[in-house]
């Protein structure tokens, strides 16, 4: 006889980022840069895309200066930062393009809650990117940008982004509406690609309770039970990353921020309403969450509800049966019907009688 | 024996329609005409209908500018689309109308959330129509409407709609409201004919609620569960459908668009009131369906209680007596009961005595 | 063996009033008047009541000209209607007072959500009356007022109303408060005395509460089940009728309708007080029926923890037992037990010792 | 055998006070001085205290007017009327001080929501004594502070209070800070001196959740869960209370009452923040309670749990093991192993073997 | 046998601390200075740190004059006092710096809720420090502050703090920013460091929830449930203390005092961020917690079927087979199969066939 208690080593755990990181900062003065958070790559590596209608320039490298000198004040300057371990890297940036300190602390700290925040010569903004790869988890990346006069500033934990598509179209189609665009526009393209990622991490989730659906009801194992916890705990996190973002849009759009031009703020009405949408959606997909624990717990009642009845249905059936035979298994030396001649079968008469009542009375009650 | 497992493969599904389309858009610039959205239909057709208080004229093509061109000025025209796959049409109909990008782009996607929302040249408004054949799902299709100056565009995902005894009236009754009113009447009539139908959506749940607790209280199987959890899950979808169009009838009765006339604005107070009432009633029925979940899980309890009573029933009075006949089932050499001449006699009598005393028991916990 | 399953077919049933009507008119255009809800009654009559500190006189009649012709400016003028079928009379008092046809509308509207509101003629409030005749449902009736300059038309599904106290206070004493004041006064009394009255459906609930707090306690039958989600749902309902009406008269307290003369509003502050106190109550009602259900659940497995005591108990002691008596009824031909003299009285010990530990065994787990 | 029902009688009832009154009063005209609410004493008397940090004076009598009569101005002057059901006697002081009736009237409806009012020549604040005399109940009494220009008048269901102290210090104190203060700053200690004694009734309901949390997890009766509804049901009564005292004091922290001197304004705050605590404290203990609620229905799963484990150990070594017993038990002629001379000792070691077995399989599932 | 009943006396109680000073006080007119709160240490000592940017001083002294004697107006003056059982010297300190006698009562009431209050010559801000010593509770400390000109009064209940980081930096490192900056900045770097440590404490929970995540899935037991009743009851403790902090600080961060100058504001912000985490992450706690107690229920259920199955699969197995062997056990004397032959071998194939048949029963339902 086998039951499936699961290892409990491979339950799948869910660090909780945000506080390993907090204890190592508690009690520092602020306006030190210190990386925050897991050192994901061990590369570092300065970006440029440079562009206006008419041209376009890429250029990569490891050292800051070979990037930030010498740009072009007719063009939309990209600078993106690959590593955020490389404090150094960061700082140099940093200092060129005279960002805040506060701002510098935050992007380097990898448990950041999303934000906009806007200072006298940049707007700042921080948010997660997700990736679900496979089913079981969801990949949290910190993501900061910080929008100046004609360039933008992205730093990023690790290479490899959701932006390939722009980078493509911005150096392939000179007449795309970005080449004739300027600095802000190219920041909605940015938070409007990361939000429309979320999409897809949402329909990972719906598929995951689409089939968690089914085994409730099929079959639920203690391991069903774990994978609900599971997506609950994501569910919990995925909130905590997108809920700030609607805040910080929704700040964007009202136009606080002189940074984002009249024309551009129209588009970040739009990606207002497709955060609302993640969120109410985020919303829905929780209550379907509780309610499958719910039903996990009925689908357990049921199950031994069934056994119950089993069990009920053969001892009914068979206790009274065996009472018979003990019956005239009695050594008295005085039993009439022991003598009989008859007697045996009219022992299984009664024991059929009895049979033939008791299923009776199970069909009645419908038990079977 | 057999037991109610459901085929898992009949379980009713709802389909995540948001999720769908949004993957499809994610990364694309804005601005760039997708149908997002299952093609319903292979057809796509336009129709006008134009009158003023002295004509009527009707027409239909599959061309738009056969329809858009030779518009009267002095009418209300309403041009309908049907078939939102058609998306070169729809651009069509739209430059025709100087309708924004935007506009269209929010026309195409079927997940659009529903709002309101004024341009300078139009009002737009996008919502859900709701139909429930049958009693087991809701079809939910798009509707969206650009009021103009002197026209209405309303596009609809397929063919047939709410409004065939709108455009009767229209025809025959010269003397009718709308004859002599402007466009924004026949759009007040439009939101008013669409919110008015949601009480037949309602009325539907309610009939299901009603066979639901039937079911609950008199045999709830596993298929109950299921029946419990799809409602559970229409209302949730049923509520992101309805809630947006709370807020965009809140927005027109408060009178913040001037494309509504302000003799216009009191009839939507009155939508305004039926979207209150809508949504109260969903209300409602969430509470309901909520507790009959906890009503199948108590009634689920109560049917193991029985099961457990006849089993304990069984159990306790035929142990005791099968115990007695095995004492005088014994071979020892020395047992005097068994040579009395009334011994069998007196067992019989020990044993309907016992069993009269377990049925007083019995009777006293009021367990039969 | 009964158990105690109800007939399905005396379920007490809800209607879903709100719904039957809806449906009705989905389609209508407005300004129709169409009578909505059951019709109560055939009769229909038209009273009026006419005083001031001078004078008082009554008159009714079944033809709304008989009554609204002639009446005074010196007296306040009270016209009530009985009878929301007869659509042909409301419609001719409607045009007599010339009475807004949207407010004639939502008086004809049986299901219309309690509001108050005001038009340029006349002040508007409508709400609901509640009658608890026995301790199984509360009967909802539809009553709405007309207040115009020197007027109040009162409008009712069917004869008899809470005012018949007030009617002989009028009439019997020239000195009392209402006949020196307008009708304004007149209508806070209406306001007043109808939610007052929701005392008294409370005083109803609480003493259901209390009998079936005391029926889960002492013997949960399925059929208290049954009545807690009766309750649950006369709460739902019961709210869906008070809610409103207390956004509608601190609307009225706030001083926003200019037919409420300064000196009534105190007055209206302390229906407010009032409906506050209501709705406090209700709240107070839906926790506790909430908790009715948890302590239901938990009684039902207090129960079946009982009875499974009792099988453990008797299974426990007699099944080792009868294992002992099968010992010796074995036939092998060596069991030098069985040919002891004191064989038999021997295991008697065996088996009364067995019990006495299996007794004081549950005794310590304090089982019985 | 003896379980543990309770007499239903001894169920300690909560009685609703709020319906009992509301029901007498349903019809009435307003300004009718009646007493809502039990009698509580027979007696009624009046008590002055009359100080100025010179003088000091005490009267009291059952006669109004020879306390109302030759109040000076140059002192604050307390008058206690105690015993509401001496309507009349109301009546006389509240004439003397040209009281409004509808303070009169809120004065007397024991039931009465907390709250304050502002009159243009009194400042109304009623509000709930509360005293846990033993652990079983609390007891309710209203209480009424009418604050004139250098008076106040306080209402009380029946002698004995909670201000003894205060009199004490300012009977014998001359230097104590309220002896040099005027009227309102004596109002704030009444109101202080209620909100503190507020406390005392959280300490007694923190002290029963201690106990229950311990009866919940060693022994959880019936009693248990009754005496935890209970509970419940006092913290949802006691919120009804609590609540709208800290509105009232709120809005006299905030200084929207002339009657209240801008030094007085600040110890008000602090109350405010008492009040706050209370509040808070009070939630606290319901989310415990709903929680002691969760763990009794574990507490009983694991009881359960526990008799299960019993009945199968039980049932599952000794029914193989008579199954054994029977086969030897049987009277076929031809059974080789009976004849056999170690047969009877085999079949011993057959039924260790299987017991050893058994006891080994449950000893790894860890059931004992 | 042996089941894991904890000694009830070993079950880890929460001291409810808000109870036991307010029924001290209650009654007691404002304005007398009394420690309220365990006094926690013998000793109490006043320290100075006096710095600039130029200077530092330390000095530490039994008596208050020796300390504040003497302080320089040039540098920023910070004056911590342990030991609030010591009400002489709090009062005497008080006296010095002409701090307001409600402030002081603040400071000696341990358990004051958290707030920031601001009067003529300070600046008042009191809160919690948390103390996570080993896993199984909270050590709260109570901690205020009072800011004037130049200098920071800190009271704390008794030696030990989370600054002597901060005293080394400012005592080593002249450069240190502290150093440069006034008594506002110093204001901050408590409250920082303090909103810090709040992490450590929600890591230390963050670690309990998994730890018990692991034994409500491998093996729940009693204990276990007392565990998360525990965690839910200091969560509950926990947000009671935090989320005035919160709101105390966004008052701060909004400007509203003077005392804080606009440069140190935004450090400020940065501080508001970090509460708002802490409570994010908190309520994450909390619904963890709530989810915990759930799938404890479902684990006991599961651990029940279980316990069930196998009672069910060896009953249904044995109960058919010894009724077998009971039916040729009984003594008839006719009883042909008894005689026969291969009877015995041929009851002995019936039982296996029936066994086998049970068996694949099982494997079909999946039982094991």
């Amino acid at each position: 006889m086998q039951f499936d208690f699961p290892n409990p080593f491979d339950f799948p755990k869910i660090k909780f980022p945000s506080l390993i990181k907090s204890s190592k900062t508690a009690g520092l003065p602020p306006g030190q840069l210190v990386h925050l958070g897991e050192k994901l790559t061990d590369k570092s590596l300065v970006e440029l895309i440079s562009y206006n209608d008419k041209e376009f320039r890429e250029a990569s490298s490891g050292k800051s200066n070979e990037i930030t000198e010498g740009l072009s004040a007719e063009t939309v300057n990209w600078i993106n930062i690959d590593g955020l371990h490389n404090v150094d890297l960061i700082r140099e940036v940093g200092e060129h393009f005279a960002v805040n300190s506060l701002i510098l602390e935050d992007i380097l700290n990898s448990d950041q809650r999303p934000k906009v925040e806007e200072y006298e010569e940049h707007l700042f903004f921080t948010l997660k990117t997700l990736n679900a790869l496979n089913t079981e988890s969801i990949i949290y990346e910190q993501m900061s940008f910080v929008l100046g006069k004609n360039y933008i500033l992205s730093f990023q934990e690790k290479e490899g982004d959701l932006f390939e598509g722009m980078r493509n179209r911005l150096k392939n189609d000179p007449n795309s509406k970005a080449r004739k665009k300027h600095a802000d526009y190219l920041f909605y393209r940015f938070i409007d690609t990361i939000v429309d990622s979320y999409f897809l991490i949402l329909e990972n989730i719906a598929e995951r309770i689409e089939l968690l659906e089914d085994e409730v009801f099929v079959n639920p194992t203690k391991r069903t039970l774990q994978k609900i916890q599971q997506l609950k705990k994501e569910l919990i996190f995925l909130r905590k990353s997108v809920y700030p973002v609607r805040e910080a849009v929704s700040k964007i759009s009202k136009g606080e921020y002189h940074f984002i031009k009249k024309e551009t703020i129209q588009y970040f009405n739009d990606v207002y309403d497709h955060t609302i949408q993640v969120i109410e959606t985020m919303e829905t997909y929780r209550d379907l969450t509780t309610s499958l624990m719910d039903m996990y717990m009925t689908s357990v009642s049921n199950k031994m509800n069934e056994v119950m009845k089993v069990l009920t249905i053969i001892a009914t059936i068979f206790i009274p049966l065996t009472f018979i035979a003990g019956i005239y298994g009695m050594n008295f030396e005085y039993m009439p019907e022991l003598q009989w001649k008859y007697g045996y079968a009219a022992v299984w008469g009664l024991m059929l009688t009895t049979l033939m009542i008791m299923v009776i009375y199970f069909k009645r009650k419908k038990w079977f």
